[in-house]
């Protein structure tokens, strides 16, 4: 099942709105077969491992990370290809929440006589997919909030002068998380100021995730790398709904998908926003500030992961602050997340916490 | 050599202005004698090695972290003790730069016919003895600056609140590095906001480092408690020279040590608290803040090391930041440190940061 989640993980960033699932298929302690779930969302994992397999798959051990599916989508059912397969059992690492699943599968299994068992890494099978059960459970992606700062939590000088507070070593890192979330986020300010083309660059990665601006006004640069690459790489405005006709068509032209999202107060409501993208598809979101968002996700509560890395360097107080202002009352009020995991990057450090209450 | 460090280590914080000196006496693959500076900063690490070798040292291997003493003070010479001991070698980590020494300790045991080897584990011997070599050599003491903040670098909320942001396992740690120091350092803002003792406390030790406060017009609480520990536990203040008469008098009846230090515009000139702190014999600070006296310091490049505990909690940028402004003009500009250690400590995470240029 290990090397199923392992499997699994490939997929991930390339799967949405499909989960990224790993399957192995053994027989008397030989592999048969190893398959994932393809990008785009199909071949699914189970598929790949029989056709690997082939007739070995007869009487076998099959591996999988999630529930095999059930139903008729855009492939047929999975539960059925193990049947006519005739394996001999299946392990399944957790249930398909999706309402089309969700136990039919394991159902469907044991009605042909084929022995399940349920919960092997269940744990390890739940964060792998963190982001296809968020979309599932909770209606929004789950969402990674990463933030790149000096030692005293500062993303740029009061110039704004934010190149290069982090070494190549944690940059390269962030490129590699890119690659494995569906897509990468923004505030309109960080697209105003930095103009970034938010790509998976150095890695020798043929796929990019799409690249979600949240601006209420629309008011990005239309000369920009996110305007000129709109067409190869998605670009996703969330926008206010309210915004100047002009720039919307602007943008619909250049092959932007827009859409509209609910108001709180002046801003954008960040639930909705994810709301809308999850409905867009999106199960992994990588947000990358600027403080604005980041101040407001974690407000809302939205956050499930944060990935900081911290140079060595000290900006001061004039510096631009890593989160925007938050309203606290109380320091017993402000928002706690769990240590996961701490570890030098080069010349600087990543440290990853995660919401205590996922 | 490695062993007779760690003795040494066992001095740190307690023998100032002396160093934390440690020395393993070894013959025929056994262990005769181990000694380390004693509270105070004598007897000397040599004479408690030899005292436990007895007889035993004839002939013997001396390993000591320090060149052996040259000089008649308050203690007779060590290198003379070694020489009536009939010591068969010496084995030397590094010379000892006070100008009474430098060389003489060596000189005097080859001048007797006993050989002596220089550099073995030098900079590991260099780095324990940082503020021995700082006072010295450079003439004020070693600074460590520890910043306990939350993930986006806030030490308080808006209102003041900072306890607690990091949790028990943290503030454990910082209990054991006061301990090492001679001396635990605050800005007088620290002190009329948090009234802290500054002691170290929970761990079974019994002795306390000094407590500096850095406060040009000495408005510190009167009632506090610094003032009311002074006559158990040094205080010394570093005050402007233009302090109320009376309040200097007050200070002094309370068992406060006051130092006046050089003003530079109309704050106190961080080299020169750090000079008056090295003529009183300090070789080590801890210095915990606040935002202002940590930007000075770091202004000035006169921060050794860095020690930050980030906690998995969000403040926003009302909050208190970790170091007040520093004026930067370019991120080129901005002061940088190289990474020493990363790790977990309870919930939070501990990262320690070296000067570039030591």
């Amino acid at each position: 099942m290990a090397l199923a989640l392992s499997l699994g993980r490939r997929g991930l960033g390339r799967t949405w709105p499909n989960p990224a699932v790993g399957c192995v298929i053994v027989k008397d302690g030989r592999i048969l077969g190893r398959g994932w779930t393809q990008p785009g969302g199909r071949p699914h994992a189970e598929t790949q491992a029989l056709t690997q397999a082939g007739d070995a798959a007869d009487g076998a051990d099959v591996y999988v990370t999630l529930e095999p599916c059930a139903h008729h989508g855009k492939t047929p059912p999975c539960a059925q290809a193990l049947i006519d397969a005739n394996v001999g059992a299946v392990h399944v690492a957790t249930l398909d929440p999706d309402p089309r699943v969700n136990g039919q599968g394991c159902e469907m299994l044991r009605a042909a006589g084929i022995p399940v068992s349920m919960g092997l890494l269940e744990a390890e099978a739940l964060a792998a997919n963190a982001g296809f059960f968020a979309r599932t459970q909770r209606e929004r992606p789950f969402v990674t909030l990463k933030l790149a700062s000096s030692f005293d939590g500062r993303i740029a000088t009061a110039t704004g002068e934010s190149q290069w507070i982090t070494g190549p070593a944690a940059r390269r890192q962030v490129h590699m998380a890119r690659a494995r979330h569906d897509a990468v986020m923004i505030g309109g300010g960080t697209a105003r100021h930095d103009d970034p083309s938010l790509t998976v660059r150095g890695l020798g990665i043929d796929w990019q995730p799409a690249r979600v601006v949240v601006s209420r006004r629309l008011d990005i640069p239309l000369m920009g790398a996110l305007a000129r690459s709109a067409k190869d790489v998605p670009v996703v405005i969330c926008h206010g709904g309210d915004g100047d006709a002009v720039l919307l068509r602007t943008w619909q032209d250049l092959g932007a998908i827009l859409l509209p999202c609910a108001l709180k107060g002046a801003q954008l409501d960040p639930l909705d926003v994810l709301q809308q993208l999850a409905k867009h598809g999106l199960t992994r979101v990588f947000c990358e500030g600027g403080s604005a968002l980041a101040a407001s996700l974690i407000e809302a509560d939205l956050v499930d992961e944060l990935v900081g890395f911290t140079a060595g360097v000290a900006i001061g107080a004039e510096g631009l602050p890593a989160i925007g202002a938050l309203g606290l009352g109380q320091l017993g009020d402000a928002p706690r997340f769990e240590l996961d995991a701490c570890r030098a990057i080069g010349a600087d450090i990543m440290h990853v916490w995660r919401r205590q209450s996922i």
